[in-house]
């Protein structure tokens, strides 16, 4: 017999925050929280005929109600209540306007880990990334991504212009250029489908990025390559990249830029699972976009998966016993 | 270049507060502002094929965005920056639940009421109005409604389970019984269409409330009506109840019980600005239904209605000179 | 605290008929009613772009769950129980196959009212009011139509195919050929807006109709037009064609061929009301088009009109008193 | 070349009753018939998120027309023929009152258990199964459960308010308490994905129930599972409760409480079919949502259920061959 | 009987070209035509809330079907016939990048201009229209700009970023400093409403333009004010930006920046056929924004407005008899 | 940074033809090119409860712009570039008269055909292959078909009638009578789910055709499958039937005749790549139906589907190296 949404600040408990992520507190200091959640409301608006991005953070708060802490068979613990998960709201972006915008998000991401909270972050299109890297390696010197997704982002994308140089399509190119990720231990996994460029893949592995593609990470099952990640990553500060185009448009219709032959929803939260262990510094789940979304399904995988990062932020910290 | 949301309470200018009406603050606390947005998302659930209500506050604020401060002609001032209006999120129910929930929403606008600030709610379905009439009473014993509806609200429903007592078509029955508001100087302006009981506007006279139906309304003409109850209302606190289905379904499809014939947006928002001067103490604008709504444009034009209404309330003040 | 759905035909008070025009009973025979609501779900599918009238009738009955049977200030007679309404279900009918559906629809009209009840249908779209006019000219060779619509119905269509001469544009080009109507004392009132042929008014008046374009309908008022049909048509049986795209759209998006600057839902009613003492033998209803429709608001308009209907009926039955 | 709609109970062979189960007669008397469907319109309206599977029998029923009799390669029988299928609408319930309508639901199913026929019933949210269980073990006193679901349903919800009591979490735990079914024979089959309270599977079987929950499902492989479930409940009568949401979200977004990483609607149909052979005597398939349904996706996988427990009622009682 | 789609440029009588307005032919010489419909699919992507007008061009291509070239009482004549319409497809923009896709704009209305016809632009956001009035006033010095519309489009956005200064809201603030248009005899007709800043009505008076709000059309009648607006543009050539806001968005939901209160389709359509007899050289019909629009009403609405634009230019033309 | 649509036939490049598939150009010749897209937008208006795909080639060009022409690993030719592909709008059709549009439909594959090029269309609904077989036969004697579908489409449909004889159920049955394929060399790929007439696959096989159903397509696994289908049609001039509902509705729900259990995204992807070597001669990718579809997900993966045709296309003309 549940109430209607977050704890409201003052602990009137006549009233509730409307609009928070799973009902957690609102708060815009992180301090004290081991994890924090933040949306990224920014979709840069050079993709032709996808837009809305901007509006993700806000779709999955609301699509969270349907989401739940405890997570059967490891039912013991609730990530929530164990990281005293904070939602800090959005980060102030504007849309279209590249430099100030990205600006904000480096300064907000700055300030969560700052304060000692893992960030987990809700997009935004997949150019929201790179501000959050630049961050993240400040505080995580020696930083590598694991980036889940149905593309590499790794496009040339080297005019002069601002929107030639940072968009959806440049993040790594861009990441692996400013050296905010040790690219020679960073790891994409699942690009699939239909490209706009001859030689894409080969083309990020000259970057110098390890890379899995749909049809290799689909042959040798789910358990091989997770070992091979496991061991890839271990011991370092890992930022998990998780593009909800991973998962096929089936089960994730609302994002940037579908792609079919995906992961179903069991296979993409089962390789969640798999990642437990890792040293998570920061989740970084970006691409839901509302406008073109049907019943709100990818929202709420988006949570889904979003409680799938809180737990293994939970065991990355040793809170999960 | 409007940047996305409300300022975060802490003045870090990389943060927004997602979800707020119109941009204002989030503040769990009414004291300090002039007048404060409060959700009341309470559908009692009753009636057999509309429910939804209780999504109301949160799609209203998601459309506030489409609505300005200022209103030309009287384009000289800011309701928001002069009453220093707070957006205190929403009252804490649990749907279904009649009493508990009831018990809430008193608690909060007497918190509001009691802080000093003017309460302008978002319903909720037409139930949620008499809790709020029990709080106002309290501080205004001679406190007046002016009741802007399709329906009168004053069936009997005089069954012993609560469900028969509380519910949208009650309210102003059980008002009248408990003598929350000085009925014969209340006013119902404009009930019209299709009803399930014969002799319903006999029946609400009976109880001593005044009444303005729909046809009258519209066959005397605003400015003669107007004038009537300006003067009928002078000097008396007034609480503005406000049904959105005064809106023909042409303008407000996504209400609980729409009735087709009503006013248009410029007849119902030129009724509006015709009430300027009148003593308001309290705003309740509610049946916003966005399951029934098509695009958001019924949470759209309440949105409308209550900026409306901060205008009325800082006039009420002496705030807009 | 209404149950939902109409009382099952056995007397069990624990089942309900799932799914009848505002809960009145499920009957197969219309004898000893006064009137019997009938769906047609026929569209002949030769128009290009629009076609689901097929799906009006259900939506119909869906929508009028909102619909109630009282209207003030004549509230003091239920034209559902003075009637003694049933629904008989919907015609059986074969899309696209014109014959063999026109000729059920015709059986269907005749059965009803040769059991003496007035019929109340529901269409589909304008192409079923031809056999609908078979039927009642058989029993009323003095019929009469007065037709509300946005269009005039009367194109030539002279095709030899069956398509060409039995669509929605030429029902009422047929009636007057094959002399089921006496178009002299018959009328159209309302076409508007563009049409596809030039001279297509003139067209009307050759074929001997008489023809209240929508200028002329909004330019003279309506009480001065309504005097005129009242007058025309009085002492004569009149079958009411209600075509929804009277409506303008705005407020009846979902028919077959909308056409913008038609009446508001206030002004329709107003109309409609206005017919009060005419001897109505037939009432058609038709166009909704639920594909197209925009949250059910012209189903539920559609239902609206049908009340209103139901009491003209009555009326006309002397059994409003 | 298919007429729309059931035939009429008349004869009339230019009627038709406008909304059965793939038009079967529709009857208010299950006598004579094998097998009667019945729609169950109650969602007990205390979810705070998720309300509407009132609406789901209708819209079962209005998508039932995409299924088809047959099923190859055991394409030599129809059901609906065999079993002489009729639908006898829904139940008279009146939403968010329980107790009335929870007396409703039981006196129906009494009805058609009590004519012979089983019943195959539509929801309604997940609690309507306690006053179906009821009625059935009257007449079955060693009836069992195959409980397929993402959920276990068997929560404490021990408060004392009706609403604590009897809702969609707490079915089981109450069908436990009353003894209305045998729980050490009774399977729960499928549960997984997050939940909102720790060790709820452990709670499940501290009731007395089996469990084999959807990591088991999937690990052992529904050959191996089956085997399971037909050897345990081989020669008991078998009430089979089938949640939508067993499947997952990508094919039935329109439940109550949609949970990632269920049933592809191969597997379900499989699992579905590989109970052939089981004394089944009665099916209740519930939580179809359709306000969060997606171009009525989950109705007509729900009405392909519905078929195949009619496939499975016919050999169950020797009609098959 | 229609066949869908406009003929095939080849003459290859079983090829239609999917996609012009109203079926007149593709072509992309407006050479030998009298007009020239032609798509804008910009919108500059600076609003927070509300982009798509991108689409706008192909939505109202799409709805356009609806429309019909012949107008009773004026249907003796048939613009599409009279001047050789031709669809010269869309501008070629790209989403965001202001400078180039003016210059594209400016282009392609030089083109058409040069080729002697009249163009007949779909929007596209508000600020498309700055670089359409930089071609037409290459050809007409002497222009003036009849601007329909809820809003000025007359704020300062004087920043230095080129975002800042060329937006929807910015328009007619640079073609004032431009001097593309003569302000002192251009018109502002309608606008209403909620506005961001006070005193913009002062401001756009200030830049030298007349302008009639919305309480002065609605007050003084559109007879009056059609004569004055007859009177002040005699003799000049005139551009007319109709802004589809105008109408209210109970007919218009879709737009950029919808603003209750406007116009209904009957009042907007008969303001447009009020202004036959001005030398029109141009037409812009822009804000359709098909995401926000509801079942294609504005898109479709939009069309209807751009058939009488056709006519307005055919009898601006000496084509009309 | 792609600008949108096409370039326009005239090479201004400041214009774009708004409407092909993934930009192709608009030719209405196909002389010169190695394969042409052609929409079929014809639906013959029988089935009683799902009509639309009519608009089903607008919706995959709309839709084509998320498809992209490289596919990993194969990502060194665009097929859209090396068969210089155009795309020459729609065959001209009249809906629901069968006849004439039978014979535009054969014509436009005759002059496709006979100008050299590979065609592929888009349907449509199923109905449209007769007609293209017809074409496709006089080219090539020998023709074979491969057909990919949920259903058989082999019914008798034996009545006198036009529509009894051609629907979308019959199509096969009539190819085989007509002698336009080789039925023994052709196969049907995947039919399984309900149906309405019992041995429909017995009738299948007594037509001649060989016929590989749902369980045995994945019991045996694609690759044992596709090794027989490639022996059997090599060498062979080779049809591709598509039809979408091969696909589950999981993932193509806005199909015509939708059924449940049929293959995902990947599995159908693979299939089709699997198919690679072979002589294909025409490509007919049909039954997509946009009103039923969900945000344009079958719209796109049919979009996807055919630019894999496209590259199979390639393979089989020897351009792909």
């Amino acid at each position: 017999m549940a109430k209607i949404g977050a704890p409201a600040g003052s602990g009137a408990d006549f009233l509730t925050c409307p609009f928070t992520f799973m009902g957690v507190p609102y708060a815009t200091e992180a301090a004290g929280s081991g994890a924090a959640i933040l949306g990224v409301p920014f979709d840069c608006g050079t993709h032709p005929t996808r837009i809305g991005a901007r509006y993700g953070p806000n779709a999955i708060r609301e699509q969270s109600g349907l989401v739940r802490p405890f997570q059967p068979p490891r039912s013991d613990f609730n990530p929530l209540e164990r990281l005293k998960v904070v939602d800090c709201g959005n980060v102030a972006v504007t849309p279209s306007v590249v430099d100030e915008s990205f600006e904000s998000i480096e300064r907000a991401l700055d300030h969560i880990v700052g304060a000692g909270a893992i960030p987990v972050t809700m997009g935004g299109d997949g150019s929201v990334t790179l501000p959050q890297l630049r961050a993240l390696h400040r505080h995580h010197p020696d930083l590598v991504v694991l980036h889940i997704d149905a593309h590499t982002d790794t496009y040339p994308g080297d005019g002069n212009a601002i929107h030639h140089r940072y968009n959806t399509a440049t993040t790594f190119t861009r990441a692996a250029e400013e050296k905010v990720v040790d690219a020679a231990r960073s790891i994409h996994v699942g690009p699939r489908g239909t490209v706009s460029m001859p030689g894409v893949f080969e083309h990020t592995r000259e970057q110098g990025y390890q890379l899995i593609d749909g049809d290799e990470l689909f042959g040798r099952g789910f358990e091989n390559v997770l070992a091979s990640i496991q061991e890839q990553l271990a011991g370092r500060p890992v930022y998990l990249c998780f593009d909800m185009d991973f998962f096929d448009p089936s089960c994730a219709p609302g994002v940037c830029t579908p792609t079919w032959g995906g992961a179903t929803a069991r296979e993409g939260l089962s390789l969640l699972q798999g990642l437990a262990g890792l040293n998570f510094v920061a989740f970084d789940v970006n691409t839901v976009s509302p406008p073109h979304d049907v019943g709100g399904m990818t929202a709420f995988l988006a949570g889904t998966v979003m409680i799938q990062c809180l737990a293994l932020a939970c065991i990355a910290r040793g809170e999960a016993d």
